[in-house]
């Protein structure tokens, strides 16, 4: 059986013809910012699924799972997002069922992300897990008894706006203090420039720091200690919350290994309520980092199948 | 129908038969710590119970449920509680068992005011929200799509246990700046201690802060706006999580009224992210004080059989 994944970036969308067992077939992709309307766009869209499907001979689809900013579970609309050029409330689901009757699921891309780990990677055995992605922001995707946790909005998971440190660092949402303003790459580096005592600059990333830690350079690695330790602490308080059997990370600044990885255990197990001692793993995302947006929102059809 | 509530303390045991329809028809207790073992202990309840049903001409119940620290919904036993002179793993449900072939369910004391809020009380048409339990510590009982949240180990929802300052309080957990340190009873006196310049002292107890803030006391004020805020982040971070459709406070802290929700409702929509405005709702408990252990325990049956 074969499903379509939708990953909807600002810039670039992303399609891909998904095998049941995880391996994208093919892609295709089209310039999002190219649209400023609705269906011109899902026409498009649905051509190049028209397409993949014609392609690899493959007649019948399982479903579309889209993942996308500010997409919605229950409305299978996009509401509203901000870095989009089409604007408003967008009824994907309604519009793709002109041109296809299959399953049309939506959420955000890091819920997406949790469920493509569950479904096609490194928490196929679990049913209680969460997700960090850092990135540009930290987004996170919560699983809890094998479903992914929506809320009552459909909005639940922004673990990244968690208020770490009351009237800490500004955040881009207008509050102080949130988790993302400290570990996503842009916190990292305004850590590394604090710590070396220089201005912030754009000619640093986090990638860069990575290396420096990693070649022994100590304010690298204090940057990476310091970042440990506040993600190790939303790690820990998350844990009250949901008592995961296991944490995932993925994105670019989990990347930089033991700089990062060997201080945030120390820093969960220093900060984890006794009583959850030894029952949460801290694992990486084994999902490619290049497949895991398509593979995720391809995961997400799996709610409606399965269900 | 009926059921039977059980309320278990460290000094006393509270039973209850509850009817269907929210009322305590007869109450029983017997003191907990008079016990080292568990036979007897159960020996004694179940001669409780049986003496309740006979007295009321109940012939039949749905099942026992059971508030206690560490009570682990998943095994049927209290782990370990610390205040309990009954020490180790004990298997309430088997030992049940033996004298009344009914299900039993355990959870801890704030889980089942949650789920006794959702059954009983002012939760009856929701099914997503969070309970805070305000009093000697800090509980919280999580309901997610109709169900508690129990996690992988039976112990979720520590809500109390959020660091939500860094290097802040010392908490009795062994770890720094629990929400617990600071909302509690006592939290709550160290606060108003510390805004007064003067030793923690056991004179001073939250209710008489209650009143001495409704009488106008600047200090006393200051102390609940203090908690307001720091209870207000605390509930705007729970969010980030589940998405709820409304946040339950209960315990004695709460009854202070106008003190602590006028400046409350400003620290949550403060600290609310933005997406979540408007979606969550501040609700006090509608069950009474002296019986919500026994309703919440009573209630927890209701997870089996609507199962």
């Amino acid at each position: 059986m074969y499903s379509i994944g939708i990953d909807i970036g600002g810039t670039n969308t992303d399609m891909g013809l998904v095998r049941n067992d995880g391996t994208i077939i093919a892609r295709s992709n089209i310039p999002t910012n190219a649209y400023t309307e609705l269906e011109p766009y899902i026409r498009d869209i649905m051509g190049c699924i028209a397409k993949l499907m014609d392609d690899n001979n493959v007649e019948k689809i399982e479903g579309i799972g889209i993942g996308a900013p500010n997409g919605n579970f229950y409305t299978g609309c996009v509401d509203n997002a901000p870095n989009l050029t089409i604007k408003g409330v967008l009824n994907f689901e309604q519009e793709m069922h002109k041109y296809m009757d299959v399953p049309v699921v939506l959420s955000n891309d890091a819920n997406a992300a949790a469920y493509g780990e569950m479904v096609y990677g490194g928490a196929k055995d679990l049913d209680n897990f969460i997700m960090f992605t850092l990135g540009t922001g930290v987004g996170s995707g919560i699983v809890l008894d094998g479903k992914l946790v929506h809320g009552s909005t459909g909005g639940a998971g922004e673990l990244g706006h968690c208020i770490l440190i009351p009237n800490g660092r500004q955040c881009s949402c207008g509050r102080k203090g949130c988790l993302e303003t400290y570990t996503s790459a842009r916190g990292i580096v305004q850590t590394y420039c604090e710590l070396k005592g220089i201005p912030v600059t754009a000619d640093i990333d986090s990638k860069m720091i990575g290396d420096l830690a990693n070649q022994g350079d100590p304010i690298a690695l204090k940057t990476w200690e310091t970042v440990a330790d506040q993600l190790g602490l939303a790690m820990a308080n998350s844990v009250t919350f949901s008592a995961p059997q296991a944490i995932f990370l993925m994105g670019g600044p989990t990347k930089v290994g033991e700089p990062l990885l060997k201080p945030l255990q120390k820093a969960f197990d220093k900060y984890l309520l006794n009583i959850f001692a030894g029952s949460c793993q801290i694992r990486m995302s084994q999902l490619k980092a290049n497949e895991v947006a398509i593979l995720g929102a391809a995961a997400l059809i799996k709610m409606k199948t399965n269900n």
